[in-house]
This record gives C-alpha cells, structure tokens and sequence, in this order.
C-alpha cells in the first residue's frame, strides 16, 4: 500500500557514517533511505551574549539544502538574500530538541554549532538532522572529553527524530517524500533514548485528527526512535 | 499556587470586540487578560501564483509585536530589516491554522489575509492571534455571504487556540508570561470547536515530558478551546 | 463644503486616552476623527554613540502604519525588508519636533523613544503622532520626575502639530483623507504652546501658492494647535 | 560677520556648467561656491505602473553623495545596502520640486528620471540639486521638442531653490557648511521663476522662530532664487 | 620541498564520482585531494531574459562553501543575507569558464546551472569546480541528446582548470592551502582540452612576477590539465 | 581599422588633474579618451580588525559608476540594496593591485582608502580606476611624507593597468567601449614602472587564445604602462 512497498511501520533503510570531513570536531553523513544530510558539530570557546558569563554551555544549529538537492532545483538562499521561514523553523527545532539532551553546566561555557546541510531530499529531512546532528555533538563532545575539557559526560541520553503521518487512512511511519505530500496528516517527533517525549509537533493540513489517532502515531514513533537510537550507539561506538 | 492566583484549569477572562477598525472586512480585538491582539481580515479577489486557475481560495496570516507591547522594547523588526524566525514560525502556524477551518473550494478563487498585531503581550500571543484572526475571518466571510459572493459557507467549523504547559510540576491551562518564561513543558493546541485536533506543538525545554502527561494537557486545552468558541459565537452572533 | 460638513476652522473630534499600555513608560490613545494612533515612551538609561559622554538626553522616534489602518491593505515594512521613504521621513519629523521642546542638559543623560503606530488612517497621521507622542513623553518624564532622576522638568513647552491646506480654492484646518488627497497645497505645522514654531513644511502639489496663502495657513495652524495644546493638558493633568 | 565674509543676503559665486557628460539627455556641473554637483536627467519611454495609460509624463530624482564629497569619508551606500533616511527624504524633495514646474500632459507618456550626484559638499547640496536639476531636465525637454516628439514645452516656469537660516542671530542667504552646522533655524525654499512659491522646509534646531523671522528668510529667498533664475536661464539660453 | 611532498609538477590525487545525486540531471563529486566538491548540472526550458527569443542556450554557475568545509568555521551566506565578493567572482568564473566550452546555437534556447558545493575545502576549490562543473554539464548534456532535444553535440571541447603558483621561490602546479596561503604569485588557469587557453588569472601578493615565471606556470597548467581531461573522459566514458 | 582611427598600439590621450575634490588627502580625475573617472584617497588612522596591532598598514579600494555614466541609465546600487558582482570583481582588483605596489610596514598601522567613481565611461573603467588610484594614493602619501607622519617613502614603485585585447583578429590596446563590445579575447594588465608584473587577467568570450597571442598582447600592455606612468609621475611632479 505504502508506495516504497514497505510496511506501515517499517523505517526506510538507515545508515550513518562518522568522520565525512576532516576539519569539523564532529561530522556523520546521515542516510534515511534516499535522504541524505550532512551534518557537522563546530566547537567555540566563546558564548552568545544572552550567556556570557552564566557558566552555561550552547547548541545551536543551523539547517540548509543544496539547491539540487530536489526534485527541481531550489534558489540558493544566500543568492535570494535571506533564509525562509521553512528553514528558520527547521533550525530552531533542530537546536531546541539537542539541546533537551543536554547538561549545559556539565558543557560549561562554551557553544556547539550544529550545521545540517540537505545533500538529498526525500522527505524527513528535519527528523534527519536532529538524528545525525546527534551523533556530530556526540563525537565532538567525546573529543572534549578526551582533551579533558569537561569533567563529566554533558549528554544526558540520546536525541532523536521521526515523523510519522496519516496516509491513505493509515498510520505510517517514517514518511518518504511521495507520502509526505499526500499526507492529511503529518507529525515530526523527538524522543529521548529513554523513550521520553521532547518535542511534538502534529498538523492536519485540510482535515483533522483524534486523540486515538495521534496515540497511534507516537506509538510508532517510539518503536522508529529506539532503531534510531541503536543505528546512533552503532556508529558512535 | 499561579502567580495569577488562577485555578489550574482556570482561563484568563476572555474578551473579543468587533469592528474595531473601520476599513478592514473584519476586526476584533480579542484580550486574553493582559494579552490584547488586533486582527484584522482583508478580502482580496486575486491570489497567490501557486493556485491560480485552480479555483481554490488561500487564507494566509502575517503577525507582528508593536515595539512596546512587552516589557522591554523590542527593535521594530521593520527597522531591523527582516522578520525575526520567531514571526515567521508563529505566522505560518496561524495561517496553516485557520486554513483547516476553512472550505477551499466553497472560498472560491479569493484570498484572505489575517493580520494580527500584539498591541500589549503577556504570554499566549500566538494562541491569541489564532482565536482573534478567526473571528475575523468569520465576519469578512459574513460580508462575502451577504452581498452573494459565495453560495455556501466556507467556513466548516470554528478554530482555537489555547497553550497549556507544566508549571511548578502541574498541568496547568492558559500560561501567562510569569508562567510560560517558567514552564518545562510548554504547549499550543489548536482545536477545531467540535474537538478534533488542527496542530499540536508540545516543547519541553531543559526537560521531557511523558505520554501521561501530554494527555493532561490536552484535556486541558479541550476546555479551554470549548470557552474560546463560546466567547467567539458570542462575539460574531 | 469639506465633505465632512466642518467649517473651515474646524479641527476633528479629539480625544487622548491615556494609560493604555501596561509596559510603557507613558502611552496615549489619540483620535483625530477617524485616525487613531497609539504613542507609546520608552525611557532607556543608554544614549546613541554620538552623545555618549556629554551629559546630554536624546528623544528619537518611529512609525508605523498598521497593514490594514488603511483602505486597502498595504504591504508590512518588515516583511517588505525595509522602511518606506514616506516612513523615515516622518519618523525623523516626529523626533525633531518633539526635540524642540526638550531641554536636553535637564534630561541627562537618557534616552526617550517614542513609537507612533497608526492603528487607523485617515489623514494626518504624522500630526496626531506628533500631538500624541508628546503626550507620551510628557508622562514618561513625569515618571522621572516622581522618582527623582532629574531634578527640573526637561520639558519646556508643549509640541503639537496640524495639518492645513488649500481645499476647493479654500483654506482648511486639519485635512482628512478625502480632503488630503484632493488638495492642491497642503502643509504641516508644528508649534509650541506659547504659539512660536518650530516646523513648518508646505508642498504644492501641480500648483504654486503664495505669501498671502501661506498666512492663512498659519493663522489656522495656530488656532489648531491652542486647540490639541488644550487637549493634551487635560490627558496629563 | 559671515565666516565667508559674504554680506548677509549675498549668495555664493554660482556657475553652471551644460553637457558635461556625453551619454545623458541633459546634464551640468553646478558650483555654488565649494558645493559642486552632477546633474544629469535620463529620458525614457516607460512611466511607472501607477501611470501607465494615463497619458501622463513623470519626473523623478535620484540624489548620491560621493564618499570623499565630504570632510571625513562618508560610507557609500551601496556598500551599507540601503539608502539612508537623508538621501531618501532630498530625492523626494527634488522630484517633488521638479514636477511642480512641468505640465505632465504636454510631456506625455514619458519619464524623465534626474540624477543629483554631489561631487563635493559645503552646505545647500539639495538646493544645488533642484536648481541644476532643472538645467538638466530643461535641456533633455529642449532635445525632445527639436525631435518632434512633444508639441508643445511641457515646462511651465523654472524652478529654483535656496537655502535661509537665522545664524547668529541674523537671517543670511545660502548657507554654507560652517554656517549650516551653526544655524538654530534653518530652511529650504523652492520658488517658480515667477517668485510664487512651490515647498517651504523650515525647522529649528534646539530653538524656535517667529512668523516675522519666517517673512525675514522667505525676503530673502525670492532675492536668491532670482539671481539662480538668472543662472539657469544663462546656462541653457 | 612542498609540505605534502609531491613533486613541483605533480597533481594531486584526482577521483571524480559520478551520479551521485539522485534529482540532478547531471552530477559529481569531485575530489582534488582533501578539495571536496559536489557539482550538479539542472536543466531549464527558460533563459534569462537577456537572451530570451535569442536561439541561443544559456550556461550559469553557483558556487558556495558549507559551513564547516573549513578550518574554522565560516558563517552561512544565507544567514548573512548576501554573497560575498569571493563567492561572486568564483561563480562569475565559473560560469565564463565553461560557457566558453560550449557552443551555444547547437545548445538551443535552454539554460544549464552548474551548482558547486564545496563539502572540504583544502585549496583549489574553484578549479575543481571548473573541472567538476564540466563533468556534471557533460552529463547533463548526455542525457538531451539521448532524448534528441538536441541534434549535434553542443560541447566543443573539455574544460578543466588548475592552478599553479610560486612557492618557497619555485614554481609548482595545483597548490593545497598550506601553500597557497603562503605563496607570493598565484594563478588560475582555464583550458580547453586541446591545451588552448580560456582564461588566465595571474596575482601577486606582496610580490611581483616576471613574464619567465609566467611562462613557467603556464607549462605546469598545461600539464596538470592535460591530466584533468583524461580524468574527466574517465568519469564520463 | 579600429572604430576610433587609432593604431593598434596606440592609447587614447590621457590627462590626469589633480587636487579636484578640497575634502580628500589625495584626488585626481583621469581621463582615458571620453572614460572619465574620479579618484580619491582617504587617510585614517584605524585598520581593519585582522590586522590591528600587526604594525602593517592597509589599501583598499570601492568603486561605482554614476547612473548616467552609461549609455543607457543604469540603477543606482545602492537603491537596488547591494553592490552587483562585477562592482565586487572590480574593487578587490583595484585595491590588491594597489597594494602591490605599497611596503605595509613602512606605511605603518593606518588605512588608506581610494574611492573611484567613474563619472563617464566608455570602456577601461577597472585599469583607469587602477592607474588614477595610484595617483590619488601618491599625494595622500606625500602629505603623510611632508607631515612626518612615516619616516621612508611606503610606495615601492608606481602601479598602472591598461587593457589589452584580440579586435577584429588583431591585438590592440587600451580597448575602448566599442572595440571591448565585440572583442574575443580581453585582458586587463597591471603592472609596475619597472615593467614586472603584478596582475594578469585574460578572458576569451566565445573562443579561445594561444600563448603567442598572450604574448602580443602582454607586449602592448608593457608599452602603454610606460605611458600611463609617465603620464602619472607628470601629474605628481
């Protein structure tokens, strides 16, 4: 029924691979199926200034498509001059839900810029980034540990994404891009490994949803996340 | 227990007055305690490229904050010379939000332009604006139905918004700004008035929240919308 | 003969209601007939670069127009992405003229901005915003005053301003939107209280005028203005 | 008394120099004293949308400082990314100004867009504009009447400007620099060759002014605006 | 000698991989050693209007840098709001340089973006986009005449480019960063695959350079592209 | 042969008069033929943050064109709100070629800025704006000399530019606007008065060049710097 002919609640295929770029402190290139992003932490020993001084640490990110990375080609947002609202929600979502798996004091005065960049999209390319982006602040955070630059580990558990919707009637897991825009109904949820909630985001678009309904979207995306979780200890291990 | 000495399933006294501004097709200022927003709709016969011909109509919103309308003066964003990623995540939600309310087709090729304009804030701006720009909504469509421009209403049911968020470890409806800058949790429900769900957006910030309590909370924001609709059937009778 | 049935010399209905912002410093509500601007003081303990240093105050100001205070809806400057000309014109009338009536050295060290937003238009925005933003400043200053901060009163004379131009061949008091679109000299008069001024901008449009004319303008300026002088004593007494 | 030594109503040495740049319609090289400025006017067949089919001509102005015009180096404003509040209000001046001398159905469908670009500046530079504006647009008209392509001068009388102001007390003509950066009230005049007045700009700075002072400077503006009269016309006999 | 070892005359490591992004009509992934670029080719019916109704194909290019292709991390050009004036100039050359291979009637009113994204940079990103842009534009091409959109091949002759300098006093081909920082003369040079010459850029950095030295590069560019061409013909067999 | 009548190796007459601007520390307006463009220099104290406190001096350069400099009208920059790639392209060139010719220690932690804006053009635009730079840079340097603000002369030798090009199957110099219109192969050349080289930009538009033909047109652009020099140490004498 599912166009990919894959179960409703069966992930696309995941892969993530570590070390993509030589001068980041931490880089995966993430795969969902045919979704690919890039996604590299940068540490800074400086603060923005809302901080400064407070001890606390920062992760911010900042999300981006190369412009053939859809079907038809995109403008370049540094050529339009400014980026859409699309793409200011998806960061601040992105920074929010990693920062929820963190300790800012154990982090200390210091920020972690998470750049997730769209190589290839095909839908869930948000859910992506929060998953990859984890795993970047994850290997940057054990080369900190490592240089002995924080005493204790400063990542709770962790953080990542999937969305899931209400296709051709059915709950579905793990959207690709041709369900994603036949979808009435479409959520992108963030867990904890623990299987806790961070943040959820639930939009009917010309329909509505049940309170049953959306029970049965957060059961699936707890089973999506603990894969998420485990292909993440994979490749951080 | 609420800064505000509130019940925790307590609203703040609701208000919506209509006609409040001479040109628009319709108005309100809708005051949520001392949160007070001015929407306005405008009717226009053109719309946006990407439906043209299609015979659909299009309800979009624009949002914005008088310098002065918080505690501390905001930079004009008119000045700054873009609008903040904060305003461009809270127009596309209300925009997205009165769309599910509204019947495309029954619209015809038309557009209708919500603006919401915070003239005083203190907490729930977003939620406000959604509330108010419906009852704006309603009566330019009210004015559309008399003069015969559209056969049959295209408004399918009324739409709401309430935020809820966890307070001092309680569930608590309708935050204000003492409470929403402390809140863990911290949520905006959009409700159609039968009580099916438009959008939910659950954040935990430095926290995370378990699917119990995500339940608590749209009680909660159940009781609150179904006041808003009264007050909103009040105000458009 | 002015389609609103006012004798030549006669100014609108006003009203100042002051007090209608719970966060600002000081606030009014003013009403020219059908034009409604809302004033709101920011009082700020830090002073532009340029007077940093020399013990003198600064009092600065911005507009803003509503999107729909208007017949038809006009663009929002910020998302357009920068003010109009017809903006920063007004918005630097607004902070020289009601710099004219400030005694800098007595106001040490601070600084008052003053934020005009139009909520509805119909001619002579930039007059009320003038006439109301002094009412602003002078509550704002009163603040300082009761809290000892500055020890004379910086205010030396109070500052109004009003329209006045040849309609039909006829000299008229404070021009409406039917009236201002028509005329073919138009004028805005800034004045002290005591009478003196301290602004005066008379444009043609497609026509000349002379001496005599610009007179007669004049003598009806100074009779408007005693009137909105008399008017913002009675808000702020 | 006059840092210059000029007598109170002397004005400065004026030339004007015509056809100075080879590719405009018209153009000249104004001096009024050490204020030097670029003037060319461009002809094209398109009017702005506002226009369009009306059968109406258009005159507009765009005005520019060279960086090093001034005592220190001024940022150029392409660099900065958007005009400054200054150059937005003078080229609305001159356009303004401009169009108050030329009858817009005898231009026909046609616009004339004038260029003020100060080479180097010492006070009046806007005034310099308008009245070498007025040469510039004066010769492209002189080229489309030899073409044919007007049937009669769509220039009803020359415009001319010139700057008053109360320095030390006294009222002067045509201030300079030193005197403009000293002046307490200050104006802009611009007047038909026929000595009927088109836009009267005064303002004090930090003071105020009577209508007899306002008499004084507008004596001396008809005085000025003559002899520039007798410029222009010495320029494009 | 050089700081990687190589011989003055030898080249890095060369890999182009094609097909690498699933939407692009055209695409690669060039790496010059540590240089990594991602180039893709789209293929429009539409040209700029310049050139609209022409006959003639039109070929563009875009280029940017991801955050954290470099040592330090860079901040985002659509987080800034502009280009800068080195991403310009590259994408100015770029787009020059491979249009010069092309033969733009045979092409046909089409136009053909070549988007460079540099993953890692590590010297020489504009030449390997040069010479990656050409591989992504063969591609594309391929696939028009395949489809017999066009009827003789538009591509003339390969382009690819190289840049050579004069480090520690020797002239050496296809710098990395460490020498490229620090070299006194540095050049860019495009060729076609017959070994004529597109375009040469020559500089010197607190130097200057003898038309000998010149020569010298220009034997090593033509080395080092003769090797790129067979590379590209490998890639695109 | 050449549209002007001049010979292939024949410059057009270049005059070079300085002191035009009373405000700059260094100016000039050099004529090329009918390529007018103004020079200046600015002397500050201050340098850019990447080199503060490095003891090393800076040069740098910005450049614009007057709307009407052109044959038809251009858009003035900074109306359109940012500086077009070849502005960006043209003032990098100018200042890094100036600063070949400049011993930044000797010049000591202070900034010289040289602005071009070219007044008329007609082709050459970039090499006279390069050639009256130097100039303007000579007499800031000089008063800096003459000051004993630095105790040796920082000028190392003289910088000019003369473009050089492939017109109607001939090498020609100094290319005027017809000539570079319709010219297959271009180049812009900076030297210094010693004859070496300091920059070397070749382009071919729709074709390709050799390296004879690169050495044709180098040997024409080393006779016309000894010209351009000449006719600088003229105007500096």
């Amino acid at each position: 029924m599912r166009p990919s002919g894959r179960e409703l609640s069966e992930m696309r295929a995941v892969s993530i691979e570590t070390g993509v770029t030589k001068h980041a402190e931490g880089s995966c290139l993430i795969r969902m199926g045919d979704t690919h992003v890039l996604c590299t932490a940068t540490l800074e020993d400086r603060v923005p200034p809302f901080i400064k001084g407070s001890g606390l640490g920062w992760v911010t990110a900042e999300y981006g498509m190369l412009p053939r990375s859809t079907t038809s080609r995109m403008r370049r947002e540094a050529a339009v001059g400014k980026q859409g609202g699309r793409t200011v929600e998806i960061q601040r979502l992105i920074g929010r839900s990693l920062r929820a798996g963190v300790d800012r004091v154990a982090l200390g005065e210091r920020q972690i810029t998470i750049d997730c960049d769209v190589i290839q999209a095909d839908g869930g390319t948000r859910c992506a980034s929060i998953t990859g982006g984890w795993v970047a602040l994850r290997l940057a955070v054990n080369k900190l540990m490592k240089a002995g630059d924080v005493i204790s580990d400063p990542l709770i558990s962790p953080v990542a994404a999937v969305s899931c919707g209400i296709y051709a009637g059915q709950p579905v897991l793990d959207l690709d891009y041709p369900e994603d825009s036949e979808a009435g109904v479409d959520g992108n949820f963030v867990l904890r490994g623990d299987g806790s909630l961070i943040e959820v985001q639930m939009s009917a678009e010309g329909t509505v949803f049940s309170r049953d309904q959306m029970g049965e979207l957060l059961d699936l995306a707890q089973k999506g996340v603990s894969e998420l979780v485990a292909a993440q200890a994979g490749a951080t291990a």
